[in-house]
């Protein structure tokens, strides 16, 4: 960590703030500019960052030096993270290809869409059965009924499947039915949340936040690493911008950088981020060409009739379309999409 | 709401949104134009809302015309709320002024500056006992213990206490010591919370997402209010845009907006938006002069030593000469900082 | 365009309403509901947009229906438009690949870089004259020795250049060395600038400003395309966004989305828009996904000294191999990148 | 400025950044910690800053310890900067009140609205012939006709006058009709622009661009002071968010930031800030409160005809109510706004 002092710091000021650092038990680096001294601190860095340096008076910027998540990152494990979430593999060249209805309306209407979508190669089934409304006036999801639907048809497909949880008090219940955890958006610094899916051990799809940089959804990763849940796969679902003609502004460049930062898996999730079926296609295709572990893609069979964001979601005809261009794009660039297996559909 | 078609819309096109429209139970208003067909649609606005409209094929943009919020609105409630937390007022003329620590770290630390501010003039006490820290390595609060110490030295000082409460199974505990449940910006959009504290009659202070917009910021006041608790208070802190010498950008405009929109008071929380203690004082004043209804700062006996947000704490000795600034404001506006009653400090 | 009044419109306001639309040549259709009266707008909305009836007392909302621009619309030009420059096309599967340096800085470093580019396959050729620096104390570029040595580099190597011209008096000057102007983000909406190249025939490179929408980037192109000239290339180079990990945010849906609303060719500039050499390759080969009709790339043989923007550059031997896989999956897509002729490198 | 080495730099990388340092004339500090190598850098930072150290291989993070600007700082000039435009002065404690039309549009409607203002006490007048739309088929000024109107109207009434100037070639024209050049936020960055009224010793009203980060903003200030023009006025009018109630956001927390960093004046621009004539009122008495040096507003006699930003502009009588207020806050801040003299309305 360095601590740069404001410009004509005194030498009063100069010894409090060496003074400071040694009673916390690290070791300061004197360097004095003509316009400006620098202290260098030696040390747990980790323990620095949680301490106000900033505060002491006199103190113009502090810049830390090392990135404050440690489990989620490059150094801690330097391979590329693969996860098999029941014989489905996430990572390292394994294309994870998530569909399925925003929520869960009904038991036919979920066979009829996860029948289609896996036909068409998707290897895991969303829906949900608790929906994080804008409106308290919304639709909420049918609850356990709907898992029930969820689990049914995942093993009817033999696809595993991801649902989301709100609420620490649902994930006992939740945990019975599902295969993956979904952590929303609004719900990535809901910070007791991630603590509670860290402590099981069922794989946990974090999105990024409307407002989230690549740290804030590197820490929150952390969260759920710290309690000892190693498998966290991240979503990029478009962040909030000043852009008002698609619901958010995708950001691909998270793909790459995380990669770089990080040994986790990264999805990319076109629905969410674009709200706009015509653009789906070709952000998923820019989503696997970025490095994208796998892309999430809400389907529905009649999107004009669909509960919960119905507008956003691809018919199953166009899923298919698109997801024979992305098995092409796919094996051009050595990725492989893994098969469901030990059913037919 | 307002259906657009897209332009060459075939009367096929045309007449199935209104054969949709009217299976819906409503009434369509067909207006043919040179380039665009308009379908105008009549009936209860929130179920349209609630509809895929928007993914019915032909369909180019739905244009809603009502708010979506209702106990939230003036057009429910016109005048102005004023709420009463153990004697002090909110809203209608009436500022209040939160001051505290950040995180409760000990008993006589809570006491030596919850004496400082109420002396300046504050008239409710925060300090928080459940921290949501971005990373899980931070000081994450004492708990009970916290607000065991949080209510002792309230009653100590007569004055109303405000804590946030950060997961649904929290509550039942915090609502036993707290005058005033704080919602933190992570959590404006965690439904399942907003809908716990909307059970309880304890009022709510709702702070506003870091990228919500003031919709979403009256979506989740609606929350609570539907719920039956009607006592919320909204608090601007702080929004997230490029600007970087700022924590946040402190976004003023919501309050005049809030007032035209609700009847809900609004607060401005300097220290979270700026970070930054130089800017504090300047921005509280802007707070009341823009029409706020009471400024929330945290005040520390010494920031460089605080476990959390040190570096954006005023000194009590600041925050005395603040509260004198805007106390003389505050009377140029015509506007009352109740007094914390009974109890000589 | 529609009109929407304020609840509780009396007839007094209804009637002047209706009277200023008559006034100004329109037809007015009444249309009311229960809560809201409607005006629908019927004439020249273009003419329509230009009036402040927002201003008229008992306005709540003005919706436009009709977009804004028209030459550079699809409505107006359904097919997709490819230009020629110089032998080179872009647009309808022509991928234009631009690289060179961000700035020229002597003759043999541009020969050098120019031909190592065209090898890799680059079949234009970029180098700025006139720099657009943030600091008045930075390199501003070596003027109209650098647009020589452009124009000689690029009829050695049978490529066309393109430069940025930064002001209309330099217009003149840039016309007599280049192929193709480029308007940087900047000056997006330096309308002066933007209706001076709009009265040359050079075609433009036309980059999206810092917070422009989709939509302000076409009217942008619509002042240079209402000026006669036809020939405009719209550029993503990254907005400005809260994420401090890359220097901009690239927004990849604004691919798909123009080739949606207009005809015009857009490519992708991955070099401003991340900043970081490391996430360049990935973002190109996502913008060729997502449906890119170019790429713009800078290449410096020894980034550490250039004199302007060298940390983002990449080395010649990079930008070799990521052509590499350009090729692959352009070819994988259907599309073509056309190679320079006439030239022996 | 500080280098930070990627983790295991090896000797062989270390000893190239110190060669590359000590080659551009600067003396390197080294200093190895456990887990990060760190060398700071003595010498003329300005220089440093220019050169690409970033992009030597081996480099993490370069980090800057002086600030950017000169002639802009604090740390250049001490005391707040007062200046006087025709014996209007402003900074200080002195509020410059600028207000008129968005456009000048025809004599006698100029010389209406002026008066008014006059007599409401605002102390420079404001009105553009040279207009920034954003479409091409908008009102586009009336030109030096709107000039003479202008100079002609202010003389009338004692008040010095500002208008934009967009176009370099248009300077030498502007200039004979103008106290105060107005640079606009779409051209905050156009360089050329800048130097071209740096050279003239006529002040200038410099807005905030709309993407523009504190930094910017006085980096742009510095290229017009670089050229020997001392006076500049910086006017905070909203940056680009996701909200989409208001045009802009309003950042006021820029106002005393400026304070801290810079010399320069700040004045508040609350009508291209929020686009509503709704919240302009609140948004001028927290841009007072908030330490503004001035207030820029937007006034029109008949809002629903205007030619330019009609919605936008209070009428006289509102502005007048205004002033009344925001007279009464000035006394109470120790502020002074200068009258016009001379002149009999």
């Amino acid at each position: 960590m360095i601590i740069v002092l404001k410009p004509q710091a005194t030498q009063e000021v100069i010894d409090h703030v060496i003074e400071r650092i040694e009673a916390l038990g690290f070791t300061p680096h004197l360097s004095q500019g003509v316009a400006r001294t620098i202290i260098g601190v030696i040390g747990d860095e980790d323990k620095l960052q949680a301490e106000p340096l900033q505060a002491i008076a006199g103190v113009e910027q502090v810049v830390p030096i090392l990135k404050p998540y440690k489990l989620a990152s490059r150094e801690f494990h330097g391979e590329a993270s693969v996860f098999d979430i029941k014989g489905i593999k996430v990572g390292g060249g394994h294309l994870m290809m998530i569909a399925g209805p925003c929520a869960i309306e009904s038991e036919p209407l979920l066979v009829e869409i996860a029948g289609k979508v896996r036909e068409a190669g998707a290897n895991v089934l969303r829906g949900g059965a608790f929906k994080p409304r804008t409106s308290p006036y919304s639709f909420q999801g049918l609850g356990e009924d709907g898992l029930k639907m969820l689990k049914a048809t995942g093993e009817r497909f033999g696809m595993p499947v991801v649902t989301e949880v709100m609420d620490p008090r649902q994930i006992e219940l939740v945990e019975r039915y599902t295969d993956l955890f979904q952590i929303g958006a609004r719900n990535m610094q809901n910070f007791d949340l991630l603590k509670e899916v860290g402590k099981t051990r069922i794989p946990v799809l974090l999105k990024r936040g409307m407002s989230a940089t690549v740290k804030d959804l590197l820490m929150s990763a952390e969260y759920v690493l710290a309690q000892g849940n190693r498998r966290v796969i991240l979503c990029e679902r478009g962040v909030r911008t000043f852009e008002d003609s698609t619901r958010n502004t995708l950001d691909l460049s998270i793909v790459p950088n995380v990669k770089g930062l990080s040994h986790l898996p990264i999805i990319v999730d076109p629905s969410h981020a674009t709200g706009r079926p015509d653009l789906i296609p070709a952000m998923s295709l820019a989503g696997v060409a970025a490095g994208s572990d796998g892309i999430h893609i809400e389907v529905h069979s009649c999107p004009e009739k669909a509960l919960s964001d119905g507008p956003q979601a691809l018919l199953p005809v166009q899923y298919a379309q698109l997801m024979e261009e992305l098995r092409q794009l796919a094996q051009l660039l050595g990725k492989t999409i893994d098969a469901c297996e030990g059913v037919t559909v």
